[in-house]
């Protein structure tokens, strides 16, 4: 849950495309219906598909807390899932990560983060959010963009290893940890 | 995509749910974001779990016209998946139905539903709907409820025929057709 | 890996069926051939499908050291793999245990126990297996049958906890922790 | 079912590897186990990940008569399902076909091909196989290889349209109905 609602900036000039809400109609939205999302798991594999590392944001809040993060965001009104995807993946990674979206949309689960803690092992204190995860395998450069400090590709073990865990936050490490069973990597 | 949205009785005395939404708050909303749905396709298994009927209801339109539906509906605020998968499958087939809602969560496949056609195979001229789609063994008693005229149960390869399919809506017959792929049960 | 391969009784009269294999031929097809299995987690599921239990079966081995496995077995020649799953499960938990089968063929994940330590999480010092793993919701009275002991239910918590998964051999506690996962009830 | 079995070059002074068998031992071993094999159906994607063509062998038998197939083939002692996908991606499209295999051992399904016609929609005459099958996005140049006269790319409505199914065999043609299915793209 990493994503900032895509704000709208009040400065552009050009019409607001469909999808984009102002700050009231969010919440009103956020307060009436499950919103969709999607969690991405960037992982470097090996020419067998066998995964050898996986990618993680770094990130600080605004009370300079470090925490790392999946990359995740909202599918937007009119927007496909895998198109979703692929935008926050660019978004994250950059413009040249060469994600490879999978053919399929089943994903591996869903994480349904729930505003009230302990309904599910997924939190978002904002709203109730409803995500589709996917493993996807990058083998371009990617570069931090915008709000992230630093990409840090660990291996399997390292990502799943209790200090890391311990910075992820609203059960992403839980997703983390669900996406290495799914690839067969969970230690 | 079967359901009426849980439009509220005015008569009734008690507050509105969370999850609950004026019609015009509807209106907004589904002009905003893409809903979350659940499909799912109800069947009979036989001892070693193969599919040996699927159950689908029949319908009349406002105009007259007859139409096939699998079982479908929103998930609601603050609503786990596997809750209103439940509750769609009472709603329609009945509080015996005994449904086996699947232990995980991951779906067979994603049904984007768009309010223009083309974009992908399922259509719902209202909204986006983004529906996960699930294979359900009944193995109760299923009576149709509400605005269902029927349930028929037919063979798998009785309801991929051209006929039946031909009486479903939005896509539906597709994911009729996923679900026997899914279960190995494609003609 | 907790069969003994079918090994046929001398003492029967009627003629050795198709997919019994006499102990010389069992250790050539063991040396030149993976063997095909199924590994299936039984659970208990409350009316929404989330699993409340694993059910665990507890052996001695010929040294007395006891052990916990799931149930798992060979698909024989000429046997489709969920009857296969079938047949297991009623071996293993008795003939009114009243599994639900899965109607897709899908895996939650392929386990290759390799005769060598270390290729694969899994290890079968006997063989070469690859295993097709189901998570299977049983309704009905189960017992422990033959060589098991006893077969303990477990919460999820329980079930993945270090002392439990460290009386499982072969690498079948990754892959109840992946079970886990897959369903959503990895603590 | 593509594949012949590895027969062994008798002219050859190296030893032979564990996992080439003899034909007599092939022969024993076929009548006494299923054997484990992989399918792969090869396609291109575009880069939302959406199936845009798929890969088709076409072969000719010995009498004479052209055939499509998938790509195929025999998982041996020892190996990794993820290395038998991409040996036999190789030796079918060429060394440079740049196949992306699935970092998850999860398959879209598992294709029960039995030497008895109507147990299962698969048949093989010569053996029970049972394989398990994923879509395999390949990015490089493919060339047929060895027993194959062509490799030709056709869109998902092509590769399911009447004509081509009837020129594939033993349930190859549900198998890759099933593949679209699964990535979304069934007509």
């Amino acid at each position: 849950m990493t994503d900032t609602f895509e704000l709208p900036d009040p400065d552009r000039e050009t019409p607001r495309p469909s999808g984009w809400l102002s700050p009231h109609e969010i919440a009103r939205v956020r307060a009436a219906v499950p919103l969709l999302y999607v969690d991405a798991v960037p992982v470097r594999v090996d020419d067998s598909g066998d995964v050898v590392a996986v990618g993680l944001l770094l990130r600080a809040t605004p009370e300079g807390v470090m925490s790392r993060a999946l990359v995740s965001g909202r599918v937007m009104y009119h927007e496909r899932v895998r198109d979703a995807l692929l935008r926050h993946i660019e978004k994250d990674l950059g413009p040249v990560a060469l994600p490879q979206i999978p053919s399929s949309p089943q994903p591996f689960t869903v994480a349904e983060y729930f505003p009230t803690p302990g309904v599910t092992p997924y939190h978002d204190p904002r709203q109730h959010a409803v995500s589709l995860a996917y493993v996807v395998p990058v083998s371009g450069d990617c570069r931090p963009q915008q709000d992230s400090l630093d990409l840090a590709w660990l291996t399997p073990e390292e990502a799943v290893s209790r200090p890391v865990l311990g910075e992820m936050n609203g059960g992403q490490g839980l997703l983390l940890r669900q996406a290495m069973a799914y690839v067969g990597r969970l230690p």
